[in-house]
């Protein structure tokens, strides 16, 4: 008689965007005029870059005639994007094309690393965090049992206003440690001599750093890397997880990277071999109109179209910061991150004032206590919006804290 | 200090089509001048259908304008494409929308839907094989050790003339059962009543199969089922793998389902539950433009189109079918599948003859020991490659032969 893996029965509710629609869906249903703007979900809305648009065109003719049409590609992805992501994303950093892993996102990737590790490992996250990282965790064994809202065998690292959204060097043994830089949700980042702390803590105890990095157009200061492999010693420590999502808004076409250095050994094994096996036997590629397009992006026109549409959202930010600032609330992120974390007033909590600004201001947010114990009292708006929508709901949500 | 998935460490050399690209790329290296003919990887070679052509161009111009951008789609699909595949591919079995799961590839899903289970759970499978299951449950544990060419928890099901290539129920217990048809390798299948005793084995002692069905659509015989849920009692036993890379050369497009029925519990657990809970944390969705293009496969420009590539390989596989019998070798397979199994001459190896027709005919085929144990002695050829080019194929093979 088969049998389940059982940690998915420990698994609790439903994952927090499902919430979030099923009570949007619940307020739009009883009140159908009503003119929601949602800044809750991550998700972009500019249109994909011309030089985009034009390279998935021809490559979707290339499909069909016999002499173009292209069948599997490399699992791992075409040389020519390996080649255009080694050569802009990782200049300098002595990155190479057998290093980097094509994938279908970085949500995939971030779960899916953790298959060429041990269950033993001890897993440490940032609180509040992105919740895919616990889960991935938690359905592959990691995270023990869960217990009054928390993993009793992860080690959870708050990241509060208190300590500035910087995670402290654990007490007891971690092996596997996500950071989020910039940081989903807070917005926040760690600059250089934060992260050089990170990376010798990690070799000097053999940890893993797994390093999100799939806002990293959104920076916008000097002092805070792009890639952790900017970070002496990095490339002994750490894997990097990319995506075209945000960065070229590619949310629904699915395209992004994972960079295992060869210099990386786990007792003595290379994780690149491990993962390229990974990837060999459990993935296919991805789509070749979709790498087609990932390859625009590096072409000059689709560098300068890209950075367009990323200003267009870092305006939305400035705005949400600004207005909610101005409004008095305390806020946070923003300005290296397309997301702004902010205190509701006078000790609401995360879920009450969700549920105030969707059904008082009709705006959609996302409760930060969805993203772990320590995003209670905060919630995360994202400039992803349009611009008036977003200049609108920041009218309506201050016209509401007056 | 991390560790790594010990399992990985047991895998035994490359992946199979790793192998035979090195020693292909040796030879082509070695003899530029010699015209290779591809009959080994089961990759199609004809363009993808206009409508799908004319969906996927239409879609990526939708990507270009803000008022028809689409960003993040359902984990699990477009409602379109779920209900196009319930209707056509499930008509008259009562799978709906709900039980129906978009993926990159049946690839990924054959490996990743063993996430849902436990470790513990003993995994069957036919030999030969396609390596994809073997290797995925290898990483996940179910293996065991790798012991003169076989894994000693893996309960493999000889496949071979012998037999008819019909897997016997086997002796011992059984949690989880893989069966691939029509089959790859051997391109043979398993007829109604083969399947209903399948079904009612698993249904009596709570084991799970595994369907692959991605060559459906080669299917002629009546007597040979399109989807397990033509057989009663398959829905309380049974997922189903399905894809549109041999329906509709989507190899290079990526797309591809899993059908896990409302039904089927497992201890008393939704197996419907768990991947979806599995899919929704652990994936996001297929490309938009690519789930147009699918979409399309089922209009009914699309149908007549893609049925008029399925025939052109269909009498490929014909071609290869009766002239290497007419050679005087034992031939398999065909007749309900791209692929051609058959045996050497005069008790070759498997790789024996895949190096001789690779140096003397120039043609690439692959050994069957590669698929497992009982694939020693055996080739696979594929009917996916240019008309004129098989012809020619057959031709230098078979002038090897006289």
């Amino acid at each position: 008689m088969a049998k389940v893996n059982e940690n998915f029965l420990k698994l609790p509710g439903s994952y927090l965007f499902s919430e979030i629609a099923r009570r949007v869906n619940a307020y739009q249903s009883a009140h159908p005029e009503a003119k929601l703007i949602r800044l809750g979900i991550g998700d972009v809305t500019r249109p994909l870059a011309p030089a985009v648009i034009e390279a998935m065109h021809k490559a979707t003719d290339e499909m069909a005639a016999v002499e173009t049409f292209r069948g599997y590609g490399p699992d791992y992805g075409y040389d020519f994007l390996r080649d255009a992501i080694a050569e802009h994303d990782y200049a300098g950093t002595g990155i190479g094309r057998d290093e980097i892993f094509l994938s279908d996102g970085a949500k995939s990737d971030c779960g899916s690393i953790g298959d060429i590790f041990s269950v033993d490992n001890v897993v440490a996250v940032c609180d509040p965090v992105y919740p895919v990282y616990v889960d991935a965790n938690a359905m592959q064994g990691r995270a023990g049992e869960y217990v009054d809202g928390r993993w009793n065998k992860l080690v959870y690292m708050p990241c509060t206003a208190e300590n500035g959204f910087v995670p402290a060097i654990p007490a007891q043994r971690v092996d596997m440690i996500y950071l989020c830089c910039p940081n989903n949700p807070t917005g926040t980042v760690l600059n250089r001599g934060q992260l050089q702390t990170w990376v010798d803590f990690a070799n000097r105890t053999g940890a893993v750093i797994l390093y999100d990095s799939a806002y990293e157009a959104f920076i916008t200061d000097p002092d805070v890397p792009h890639s952790i492999y900017e970070i002496p010693g990095a490339k002994t420590c750490a894997i990097e997880f990319r995506s075209f999502s945000k960065t070229a808004g590619f949310t629904g076409n699915r395209c992004a990277y994972c960079v295992v250095p060869k210099a990386l050994l786990v007792e003595g094994v290379s994780l690149n071999a491990l993962w390229a096996r990974r990837v060999g036997s459990r993935f296919n590629g991805v789509p070749d109109v979709i790498q087609r397009g990932a390859q625009a992006v590096y072409s000059p026109e689709g560098q300068r179209q890209t950075r367009e549409t990323i200003a267009y959202y870092q305006h939305n930010a400035r705005v949400i910061r600004e207005g909610l600032a101005a409004a008095g609330l305390e806020v946070y992120g923003g300005v290296n991150a397309p997301y702004i974390w902010c205190n509701p007033p006078e000790g609401m909590s995360s879920w009450d004032f969700f549920d105030q600004l969707l059904h008082e201001a009709n705006v959609v947010t996302t409760p930060g206590a969805g993203f772990g114990p320590s995003g209670e009292g905060y919630i995360r708006l994202t400039a992803f919006g349009d611009r008036d929508a977003t200049a609108e709901a920041v009218e309506r949500v201050t016209g509401l804290l007056r």
